[in-house]
């Protein structure tokens, strides 16, 4: 691609509530791996890659999502990305913006192709394409939308209603009106029609048309745009924008708005409804995942992990299990999901907000248990990483290797540890775990003392980006 | 009571498959503590002491069940009670005759009353006048059933038709006949029609009066029990023996049944369909125990533990969650839950048999985790117990105490293990762990190594009945 550079911008701020038990709200569904191997926000990536390079990729995300995304960079080698982090969610249009005025190396008519972290793409060739199509115009000014073609009259989607061809035969067509989440008859009318589609919230524009569009139609938003790109603090300016979305806020009200339809097996993986869209069904036209067994349960979805859910007869249900807490819901109510972790985040806040395997730089950690006066952990430390140097005012810490050798400095002393082999880490003493081997070292930790916090924890040097000089700056260079 | 003694017989052979993932088939619903603080074995035989003296008391069950049964009985300080042992499950007319030839202390027209262990009685103070009315009939020869009024049209349960009260004016009817378990029509018709009661399972008799109707009427069962009585092994006797109900093969049959009406808040706590009869309901009508948030469901049960259980609009459905398994089944479909666990067995042994804490004399342990080459547990010891002096051929342990202190003996050497202190057992070395306090011990073992079954244990020394010696003979002594 010619001209000037295509940059992408990925929005990875959602708290993925909707997939409670599986997501939390330091675990959103951006960061599952729910479809495959990779995550949503790392798939998104990766399928950018071919045409944009990573440091013309820019993810935008909350500051309470900063740890577990800036992990998943890290973990997946992305961190060659931009990192941009609002201080609290302003909805798409603030994210866009503040990605507009904020992104580093953008020219003033660099174009900008925003993607959601957590959609899902069956057939990334079909995209490629479409997006070739949608720079053509948006080069010559448009702000171009992405359509999907109805396949159902799905109640649960903003649809776009298309015009004629902006050129003769061409494939982008004039955008003529957008529809909002509709009700069953208007999506069955819409479908019957034709002329329809989903709205993919895949947007393109130029910069320099974004930003005069912002000055027309959300002039509030604007000004604080200008403020940040003259070097305002966000948190000073973010709580005064207007808090809407890139097509209620401008693309509704736009004139010069194009759309172009792509068929690339597209869903937005919104709900636990969405599987049965995603994963293969049984002839009783379930979705049963992992370790389970059922008799004679009709469209349901089952999602187990290492523990065991029988099912007996059920219809229409949605039973997620992890380790710590289940999910059981009618089908029909997934939207609602939402609301119940509301209600859990008040009874039920360790459940509502995090794992017990918790990710780490350097490996991951599982609470096995927890009771007075101590905790057990299982801690897996990746090949050649380690841990950072670090010390505990109030607690103390056995160690039994499990798997592998360790190496572990405890008050300036090093060891080695191998499977079998136990340590004792006194309180308040400097002590450091290495895996120097080929393959994950694990180890059995209990930790005794009166506050067992994950807090109560001084990092004197670390390999990342948590030791005593902290994460690097939030400008983007991460 | 004057006369010939009262012996009771209580029937605790199930093997609870209907009770799964709570029950286990190493755990079945005679030792769950389903309804309250004691097991539902432990609650027939307490609500029996003030009737008839714990030697007077038969329980007979099956040898598969023998560990579990008599640690039940040890635990609760319940071992005076006579325990007698079934090779193989042959139904309640062989449980009962066995009872009948090899209870100890029997004189020939002693009279028993047989009780199933696993059936829930709300208000027994209306039970001991029932039982002293049959105990009258009893001791004149008449085979005596208890009748529970019916309080719905019930298809799970065997009824009884009542003629003419025994004598004009009294308690006790002569029985007309059985009726099997009907179906929804004939319940509602005998609702109506009035004059039926539920078999409640219960029985009394003489001992004479039942070894001769066996002889009339179950001629081979008779023939079975003779031989024992003379001594014969009971894994001889057993295959041969008819595998039949008291109901069917006797009480049908026989011409002097009465049936002695009783009120007493009766449930056989046949399925999981019974918990809304025995627990108080939400307005939506569902009961929901433990760990567990709903929102909108309507006439469910919901049986969380420690772990979070979230429902949402939900409908007739059971959810019952443990540490290791989950159900989820339809209301309608509570009876099938014996196919399924059928089914498990099959590919899920471990969780259909186990759970993941298992009692023993001395307190009990939880496996927290099983991977290759290491399994983790959390032991705890009660007060003043102590665990057999054994060793492992294939394994070593950490073990981490974290509270309470525990006396240690390691290869002859005894040592005093506080919390926070660790310990190491190597392979092959005989070791013992003792709780000398007044408050339980609770540490972490980690076990590494090739073989890490429970069945790699050479007792050396046991307080119980698990040492070189074995366990007590089965002649109901123990």
């Amino acid at each position: 691609m010619s001209a000037a550079p295509l940059f992408g911008v990925i929005l990875a701020g959602g708290t993925g509530t909707r997939f409670w038990p599986l997501s939390r709200s330091h675990y959103p569904k951006q960061v599952l791996r729910l479809l495959g191997s990779g995550s949503m926000l790392q798939s998104t990536i990766e399928r950018l890659k071919p045409l944009i390079p990573l440091n013309h990729l820019i993810v935008v995300t909350s500051a309470s999502q900063e740890e577990v995304i800036r992990l998943e960079l890290y973990r997946q080698d992305l961190t060659g990305v931009q990192l941009l982090l609002e201080p609290q969610g302003r909805n798409t249009a603030a994210a866009v913006g503040l990605a507009a005025v904020k992104g580093a190396g953008l020219g003033e008519d660099a174009v900008l192709a925003v993607f959601p972290a957590d959609h899902y793409i069956r057939h990334p060739e079909n995209l490629y394409p479409a997006l070739e199509e949608g720079l053509r115009w948006a080069r010559k000014g448009y702000l171009v939308t992405f359509g999907i073609r109805p396949t159902r009259p799905e109640t649960g989607y903003g649809y776009i209603q298309a015009g004629a061809a902006l050129e003769p035969g061409g494939w982008a067509l004039h955008c003529s009106r957008f529809v909002e989440k509709p009700p069953q008859e208007s999506a069955r009318a819409m479908l019957a029609a034709g002329g329809f589609y989903w709205n993919s919230g895949m947007f393109m524009f130029r910069r320099d048309v974004l930003l005069a569009s912002f000055a027309q139609y959300l002039p509030e938003l604007y000004q604080g745009l200008m403020q940040l790109r003259e070097g305002a603090q966000a948190q000073e300016v973010y709580p005064g924008l207007p808090s809407i979305s890139l097509d209620h806020g401008l693309l509704e009200r736009a004139q010069k708005v194009a759309v172009v339809p792509v068929e690339m097996g597209w869903s937005d993986v919104g709900t636990w409804g969405a599987l049965p869209d995603l994963f293969p069904r049984d002839e009783g036209g379930n979705v049963i995942l992992g370790r389970s067994l059922d008799l004679d349960s009709r469209d349901c979805v089952i999602y187990a992990q290492d523990r065991l859910v029988a099912t007996l007869g059920l219809k229409d249900l949605i039973v997620v299990d992890t380790p710590d807490a289940t999910l059981v819901c009618h089908r029909e109510r997934v939207q609602e999901v939402r609301d119940l972790v509301a209600a859990l985040s008040q009874r039920y806040p360790l459940e509502s907000s995090r794992h017990l395997t918790v990710e780490r730089p350097w490996g991951a950690y599982t609470v096995m248990e927890s009771g007075p006066g101590y905790k057990v952990k299982h801690i897996v430390v990746e090949p050649g990483r380690r841990l950072s140097l670090q010390l505990h005012r109030h607690r103390a810490e056995h160690w039994v290797v499990v798997q592998g050798a360790a190496l572990v400095t405890i008050g300036g002393e090093v060891r080695r540890l191998a499977s079998n082999e136990s340590i004792y880490v006194p309180p308040s003493t400097p002590h450091r775990l290495e895996n120097p081997g080929p393959e994950a070292v694990r180890l059995i930790e209990i930790q005794t003392g009166p506050i067992l916090e994950e807090e109560d924890i001084v990092r004197l040097s670390d390999d990342f980006w948590r030791g005593p000089e902290g994460p690097p700056p939030e400008d983007g260079s991460s």
